[in-house]
C-alpha cells in the first residue's frame, strides 16, 4: 500500500495522502465518534451509527408508544431475528435463510453443539483450543456436565488444529479469528480436515463477521455463530447470530425449544413441533429495542465492500506494526499477532509486561485499546471509521507514553472491574 | 368499590368518581398513551413509560456513542443484571440478593429445570400442567429429549395439582397466573405441596409480576423466572428475570455456564468455576439497550404501591365483568376468567365462538385487546394507566360491535401472523 523503499521513513504526511485516495474514507461519518478520541477497541464494542439514534426514536416513539402490540405485525417485529439473519447472511457467505439472529453468542454456541452431538450419538470428543475464548470452552463444559460427563473436551494445538482430529470427535468448535492473538485459522482448511473424520464443524465468527469477507458455504461449513457488537456494531450486548448450513436444517434439533423455533407458534399447541428451516433455533421473544439498533449497525457494513474493508484492514494493521518498529524501538514493546496478514484478523497486538498500565495510559491520552492477561495489549483494527493518520497518532501516543514512562503513574495500575 | 344495591345500574358517572378518588390515578402521566385508543393488552406489552426514550437516548448518545468501552465500568453497565434483579426483587417478595435480569423466560426456565434436575437426580418426573404457557412445556420437552428421554412430563389438573405430586417428581413448574384463563393458583398451598413430597417448587411469574405483591420468599419457593415486557412495561421482547432462593445458591449447577456466570470473568481463565450466588446463573454479555428499557418500566412500577395496585386491578376486573353482565346480554359472550377475584390475575377473559373477529372489530374501533384459540378474548388491566371510566369506554365499545355486528366485516376475519 504504501509506495517508499525499505529505507525511507514513514511520515504522517504519507498517510495523509492515504487517507485522500480511501475508497472507504466517507463510511466514517455515517459513525459519531468522540472529539479528540482516537477509538481502538471496535473489536469489542463497535462505535455508534448516527443512523442508530433515529432507528431507536423510532422503534421506541413510533412503533412502540403509538402501534404497542400491533407493531408484532405491522412493522413486522416478529420477523426480525429472520430478516436481520438474511443482512448478516450476506456478510458470512449463507444463503438468505440459513442465518438467524437470536439470543447471546454463548447460548448459541450451546444450541449448536447439543446439535451437533445429537447427529453424531456415537461420537464422544469434542475438539476446541486452549486459547479459544474463554465462555466458548465454558459452555462446552456445561453442556458435557449436563449429559453426564460422557463425552470429552479435547484442547487441540492452534498451529496444528487437525492433529487433534480423528473418529472420536463429534464437533470441532473454534473461533476464526482469535480474541486475543488476532490468528486466523483457515477455515476452508481446517472444515475438510475435520470432514474428513466424520465430524461436524462450527465456527464461532465474533471476531471476523464484517471485517473481512467470509465464505461459510464456499468452505462447506455446518454451523456457525456470531456477535452483533463488535464489527457489526450492534450496541453494547447486541442479539447474537447463528448459521446452519441448509443441508442440515431439516435434522436439526437442538434443546432450547421455546415457542418461538414452533412450527406454529401463535397456535399455542402444547407439543413443541419444530418451525421448518432455520426458524426452529429460535428461543424466547426477540429483543426488539436491541434488534433495531443492531440492524442500524448492519446496513452501515452493508453498504460497503467486504474486500476494501479487508484491504484497508491489512493495510492499517500493517502499517500499525512499521510505526512501532520505527517509532517506538527500544521499549521492550513485542508484536503479539501474526505479522503475516494473511493469517492475521482485524486487530494487533503488542506485549509488554507492564501492558496493563500502558494500555491505562494510552486510554488517559485519548487512545482507547484494551488489555488482555497476562501481558497483550490489543488495538482493533476498524476500516469503516479508521483514518491512515489515526494509525501514526495512536503510535505517536504510545511512543510518549513509553518515552515518558507515564504508565508508571499509581492510578494506572488500579484494575477495573472490566479489563 | 363501586357503592350500590344490586339493583342499580352502573353509569359512566359513577366511574368518573372513583377515578377522581383514584390514589393510583396520576401515576397514568408516566405514560406515553396514544390519543383516542384505549390499550388493553399490557398484560401482552406493557405501555411506554415517558422517561424511557431519554433513558434510551442517555444510554446510546452519551453511555454508547461518548463513553464507548469504557462504559462497561464508568456507567456500571456489567452490573446492570443485578442492579435490575435488585429492583425486582422489591416487587416479588425476594432478598436483593435473590433475581437477576438475564436472558429469556424460555431460556431462564431451561437453566432453572436443569438445575432442579440436578439437585433431584434420582427422580424422573416433571410436573406441569397442559394449559401452561407453551414456551414452558416446549423448553420441558427439550430438556427432557437432550437427557435422552429418562424423564416424564406429567401434566396436573390445574384445579388440583396437588394430585399429580408424588414421590418421583424432582421439579413442579407452573405459571402463577394462567394466559389465557387468568387463574392464579395458590403460591404458598401449591409450594408446600411440592415440598411435602420432596420436589422443588419452579414458578414463573410472567402474569403476575408487577401486578400485585408476590411473596417467594415467605412461601418457600426455591425458584421463579419472569417477564419483562407486561406488567413491567421493559419494552418488546425486554430481558426476563430469575430469582434463586439464598439457601439454594451455593449448590446451584444450571448448564449454560457462558463467562459472565464466571467467579472472574474478565480473567479469562480456561476453565468454568462460578460465580458465587446469583451471579452464576448469568451466560452472555447482558442487552445494555434493552436492559436500560426494562430499568426505567421496573421505576415506575416501583413508584407504586403493590398493595394499591392489586386492589385497583380487582376493582377494575369485577367492574368490567359487572359492565358486560349489564350491557352486553344476549350477545353469547361467556366469562373465561375466574369470577373469584382471589383466583384471578390482573385481566379478564370473555368467551365467544366469534372471538377472532369481535376482538379485530374491538381493534378497528380503538380498544385493544387479544385472542387466545379458540376463542378468548383477553383484557389486560393495568391499574397504573386504566381509569376505571376505561372499563365503561371498553365495554360500551365491545357492545357496539355486537349489537350492531361489526365484527361480520370480512376485514375482521384476516388471521395476522400474530394473533
Amino acid at each position: 500500500m504504501i509506495q517508499k523503499s525499505p529505507a525511507t521513513r514513514l511520515t504522517r504526511s504519507m498517510l495523509e495522502e492515504l487517507d485522500r485516495s480511501d475508497p472507504l474514507a466517507r463510511s466514517r461519518d455515517a459513525f459519531e465518534l468522540p472529539e479528540g478520541l482516537l477509538y481502538m477497541d471496535g473489536n469489542s464494542l463497535g462505535a455508534l451509527p448516527k443512523a442508530t439514534r433515529r432507528r431507536l426514536e423510532t422503534v421506541v416513539r413510533e412503533e412502540w408508544g403509538q402501534g404497542l402490540i400491533r407493531s408484532w405485525n405491522e412493522r413486522d417485529w416478529i420477523h426480525l431475528p429472520l430478516t436481520l439473519g438474511r443482512k448478516i447472511a450476506r456478510l458470512v457467505g449463507a444463503q438468505p435463510e440459513e442465518v438467524a439472529v437470536a439470543d447471546s453468542t454463548s447460548v448459541n454456541l450451546f444450541k449448536m453443539l447439543a446439535a451437533a452431538l445429537h447427529l453424531r450419538p456415537r461420537r464422544r470428543v469434542l475438539v476446541s483450543e486452549a486459547g479459544n475464548f474463554p465462555s466458548n470452552l465454558y459452555m462446552m463444559q456445561g453442556l458435557i456436565d449436563l449429559l453426564g460427563a460422557k463425552h470429552e473436551l479435547r484442547h487441540a494445538d492452534p498451529d496444528d488444529v487437525e492433529a487433534a482430529f480423528d473418529e472420536d470427535v463429534a464437533v470441532v468448535s473454534l473461533t476464526h479469528v482469535n480474541y486475543k492473538t488476532s490468528a486466523r485459522h483457515d477455515m476452508e482448511a481446517v472444515t475438510d480436515a475435520a470432514h474428513a473424520c466424520g465430524a461436524l464443524m462450527l465456527w464461532d465468527l465474533s471476531h471476523s463477521a464484517g471485517s473481512m469477507p467470509i465464505d461459510l458455504d464456499g468452505c462447506g461449513v455446518d454451523r456457525a455463530v456470531g456477535c452483533g457488537y463488535k464489527f457489526l456494531n450492534g450496541g453494547p450486548g447486541a442479539p447474537a447470530f447463528l448459521f446452519v448450513a441448509e443441508r442440515h436444517q431439516e435434522n436439526l434439533r437442538q434443546p432450547l425449544t421455546g415457542w418461538l423455533g414452533h412450527a406454529a407458534p401463535f397456535d399455542f399447541e402444547p407439543s413443541y413441533r419444530p418451525a421448518a428451516g432455520i426458524a426452529r433455533t429460535l428461543c424466547g421473544t426477540p429483543p426488539i429495542l436491541s434488534m433495531t439498533a443492531l440492524d442500524a449497525g448492519l446496513d452501515v457494513v452493508l453498504r460497503a465492500d467486504l474486500r476494501e474493508i479487508r484491504k484497508k484492514s491489512v493495510a492499517l494493521g500493517d502499517l500499525f506494526l512499521e510505526l512501532v518498529a520505527q517509532e517506538c524501538d527500544g521499549h521492550g514493546l513485542e508484536v503479539a499477532c501474526p505479522e503475516d496478514s494473511a493469517r492475521r484478523g482485524s486487530q494487533v497486538g503488542l506485549r509488554h509486561p507492564n501492558g496493563y498500565a500502558i494500555v491505562q495510559a494510552l486510554i488517559a491520552n485519548g487512545v482507547i485499546g484494551d488489555f488482555r492477561h497476562p501481558d497483550v495489549l490489543r488495538f482493533g483494527i476498524t476500516p469503516l471509521y479508521h483514518r491512515y493518520v489515526d494509525m501514526w497518532d495512536a503510535v505517536q501516543a504510545l511512543r510518549d507514553v513509553m518515552d515518558r514512562d507515564l504508565w508508571r503513574d499509581p492510578q494506572f495500575h488500579r484494575r477495573a472491574t472490566v479489563t
